[in-house]
């Protein structure tokens, strides 16, 4: 339907001496010896289109009016370029269109940047007209990306007997949790309902419901302070089945995630992925969701330097915590001192008090701290596989400090050091996550994942005497370092529910109030359910190569939670304000 | 994956003499002569496992022990019944399941209502237990065919290269169209985000941006007062393409919910739609949206009746107003004066003064009016094609007011008198659509559709004379009396844009206040486009056979939008209030 035949970017050997009509936009005229070309843009592609006046004079003077981004719809014969005039790094390269006829479907402006791949437009000027930025070739392509990507998901849950079932955005507002958007009701004065920061206890009542199955690609939403890829509100891949083990859950996700990669970037992604429990992976990558695609894993010498003179070590040691190191390969030459002082820097932002380190040479270990290590240096050596050249860093502190600091350090210096082969998709389970974290500034424990999930069977004495032992039927899957996803078995009893909360500091009066209708659900044939959350911007952002998941969105917020486009959010007038019995307290200019 | 092998209610001859393994809740119990025979029951439908002790004395013990809505596994032979309890009612009536085994997974507390089609538990318990609601088996029917009428939705957009590209929930407040749900914003004190009302603008930028096929199937929001097919969130199928006509648009349309009538219930619908002006529907049925299903047409009587000294009509026709009348045939024993009486009430409400009547009698026409008539008897007979037994009203007012009358009486006669076939799924387009429609409390014209509307070239020339006049390009799908949905093509030029919004009375300082995004974009080379958006919920509604979206949708609000089950909306912190810089004007207790 509609008069284009083909679109632009689709031109190709079937359409070879054939009339063809295309629509789309400018993005190139340029007029040789009196002919004129243009390269013609549709979401495919782009197409050149060429006017001579000898074919048709009236098609040439109109060509001759046509600048950048003018609308056109064109009609002319694909033809084989000349073999000079070729152009291999173009996907119509070999064709050109010999116009016929043309037509002006819209006029255009001069746009405020260049539609071109590689802009030098700010970030708040690329959103501000979005609708030109999205013209560019590598961002049409994202959403496209985007849109095959989630046509991907949908119908590998189709196939397996998932329903797609949708849950309100109108919820109530619930304490656990990040920060909710509120949004008042003007029925009930005073009351609000919260924007969803998940499906999680919808999906679990759809499972109680006898749904078996159940998934939903949904928007969900957290007023949190806003990071690169953090957004106020962001789209989950939500996943919830009854009667299923984790390992059932996640070979089902496991095959979701590799039918995407195959369909959307053409890679046989080898299936199971590698699993690893949570402590492993904090030993070994100083992270939960470690970036695999490089070595230079995380040493424990606590053993090595248990009997050294040095009080760093003496000290972490006497204190429950680790001595860890990190040995970067052939990096010592890289790294002069005041370089050392910048990673240092650095690492304590992680926590770390300083960032000890030595360098390896043909006489030994060099550096500020090699002195108290004299007595174990061979073994140090072997330990850490050190050889003339590579730069040995090292963390003693608690396990959390020693973990979060060399875990930064280890992706930042990967990063400076090139270590990375951005081609290698390292998909991974972090299995056995702990159920909960200790919060210091509340005093309480707090979820590791969210309340409802399921403890370890042999953990569940420890809800009462020690929560740190804890361990939960949970599981991350991880892909490049970043966490795309988190899952778990859910509690399906009142009983063991009711421990947890009070395990998390609920009285009975408060879970009563805030969770009565999940606890009495629970009353009710419950059934064992669990399921898991995928982050879709983010997996569309790696699966894209990009970095920032603003990227492969269409409509972002920036880095203020505002649309410099349509200026949201804006004022609202004092009749407003006054259906939904609020007043405002204070005002941004 | 997981233990079962088949769905209780897929029990099959394939399976005959096989062991399998079902999952499932009691939906019967029964003991017969030491024999217990468990109707089980899962997504799929339900099985009869019979757990005799000779088999099993474990599973019959535990078998025992387990009461309604216990959750079970259970694994044993698949049986042919004996021809004499063969239950032809039910889907595996055939069959039955001889337990060798079988696990409690969960056990259950007597449900507050019996998990059966009809319930006779009222809507607020309903609610309140939604998930037991959802166990019924034309609930779960219900959500399954939701499931099923979005998947083939997306399957035939996704393979007509329409993209599914995601707009945000977080948006800008406008004051056309309905109320807003509003959003406070932290990061902005006295600023508000605005949850959409529908995607329109975006999806039009989209097509700016070139991906000139776009679809959603996306929540939207309006806070209205509710009635039994409005809630507070509901979901729109929402369409927009570039550089097609009206009727390119619409045979997609028609394709699309074709396949949905074939999937979702196997019947074929002639394609293509049937089509009828605004104009004609108004004049034959009363309606922008006519129920086909029957005849009982609107007759005009404007020139019969034009001399006939009866006041009301003569009123009406000189106020530049007209006389219709309906024919109920047959139905004139059926009515009595009373019942009458009680008509003419609720045609009342719709602005009727009266509701003029007659019967058709062996010695002509009888009724409070029939001495006003005697002289155009005749000619009234024959154009009302009137007919011994036939009951006959009158509207006699202004258009408006007698087109909406009749238009509500006649469907209304339709209900009472079953006239409608309630097997027949009549879609129909409604086409030229007036632009404008005349508010009088606003004292201006308001837009029939939106803004952005594009009117028929033909009538532009009225926009700045003649309002009323201008038409639009502009389409309404009906099913069954229900609009399904409404598009149009749009504007795609700033002149036509500022011209519309002119009409429609903006300043020009209002309209860049509020549009100046809209209108910037357009100078930017927009395409010409058009789209429709359609009610998901309408949709499976009318496909379900059911007459309340709430049937449709897992968890609705109740008629005071709220949700019985997790009381929302509901009071939130004063920590909250103070974070989002709003205070609470009043309070519902």
């Amino acid at each position: 339907m509609g008069n284009r035949t083909v679109y632009c970017g689709l031109v190709d050997k079937e359409n070879l001496e054939q009339t063809v009509t295309l629509q789309g936009w400018v993005q190139k005229r340029r007029d040789l010896g009196g002919v004129i070309f243009i390269d013609l843009r549709d979401r495919e592609g782009i197409v050149q289109v060429v006017f001579n006046p000898k074919n048709s004079q009236n098609a040439w003077e109109t060509a001759d009016t046509c600048r950048s981004e003018y609308v056109l719809e064109v009609t002319g014969i694909v033809k084989k370029r000349d073999e000079e005039a070729i152009n291999p790094n173009m996907q119509t390269g070999e064709f050109e269109v010999m116009a016929s006829d043309i037509t002006v479907l819209n006029t255009s402006k001069t746009p405020p940047f260049s539609i071109e791949e590689d802009t030098k437009a700010g970030d708040e000027i690329r959103l501000k007209y979005r609708y030109l930025d999205l013209r560019r070739s590598n961002m049409t392509q994202n959403l496209m990306l985007r849109a095959k990507v989630t046509q991907t998901i949908r119908r590998y849950l189709d196939d397996h007997k998932f329903l797609d079932i949708e849950t309100p955005f109108l919820g109530k507002s619930t304490p656990e949790g990040a920060r909710d958007y509120l949004v008042p009701s003007r029925v009930h004065p005073g009351h609000f309902y919260a924007l969803p920061q998940s499906p999680q206890i919808f999906k679990q009542l759809l499972m109680n419901a006898g749904f078996d199955r159940y998934y939903q690609i949904v928007r969900c939403f957290r007023d949190e302070d806003l990071r690169g890829d953090r957004q106020p509100e962001f789209t989950q891949v939500d996943i919830e089945a009854s009667f299923l083990t984790p390992e059932d859950i996640q070979e089902y996700t496991e095959q979701m995630l590799a039918q995407v990669m195959k369909v959307a970037r053409g890679i046989d992604i080898p299936l199971p992925f590698p699993k690893m429990t949570w402590d492993e992976a904090m030993n070994r990558f100083g992270s939960d969701k470690p970036d695999t695609r490089f070595a230079m894993e995380l040493i424990d010498l606590s053993d090595v330097v248990k009997d050294v003179d040095f009080k760093v070590f003496q000290m972490a040691l006497q204190n429950g915590g680790t001595v860890k190191a990190l040995n970067a390969k052939g990096a010592a030459d890289k790294y002069s001192r005041k370089d050392m002082d910048h990673l240092a820097q650095y690492a304590s932002q992680f926590g770390a008090k300083g960032l000890a380190w030595l360098k390896v040479e043909e006489d030994g270990l060099k550096g500020p701290i090699a002195k108290f290590l004299t007595s174990v240096e061979d073994a140090l050596i072997a330990k850490t596989n050190a050889e003339v050249g590579d730069l040995i860093m090292f963390g003693a502190d608690s396990f959390e400090v020693v973990t979060a600091t060399l875990g930064a350090v280890r992706t930042h210096l990967a990063k400076e050091l090139d270590l990375i082969d951005s081609s290698k998709f390292n998909f991974l389970w972090v299995v056995d996550w702990p159920q909960f974290e200790y919060d210091k500034e509340e005093g309480r424990y707090v979820s590791a994942h969210h309340p409802f999930t399921m403890p370890k069977e042999e953990d569940i004495p420890y809800l009462q005497t020690d929560p740190a032992k804890v361990n939960a039927q949970a599981y991350d899957v991880v892909l490049n370092g970043y966490e795309l996803g988190g899952g778990s078995l859910r509690i399906h009893t009142r009983e063991l529910q009711e421990q947890v909360f009070r395990t998390l500091g609920f009285t009975q009066e408060k879970m009563n109030e805030q969770f009565d209708f999940l606890l009495e659900a629970l009353d009710y044939g419950f059934p064992p359910h669990g399921g898991i959350a995928l982050g879709l911007d983010r997996l569309v952002m790696l699966v894209a190569g990009e970095d920032n998941i603003r990227e492969v969105m269409a409509f972002p917020k920036n880095g203020k939670a505002m649309d410099p486009m349509t200026h949201a959010p804006s004022t609202v007038s004092p009749l407003q304000l006054y259906e939904l019995n609020i007043d405002v307290t204070d005002t941004e200019e």
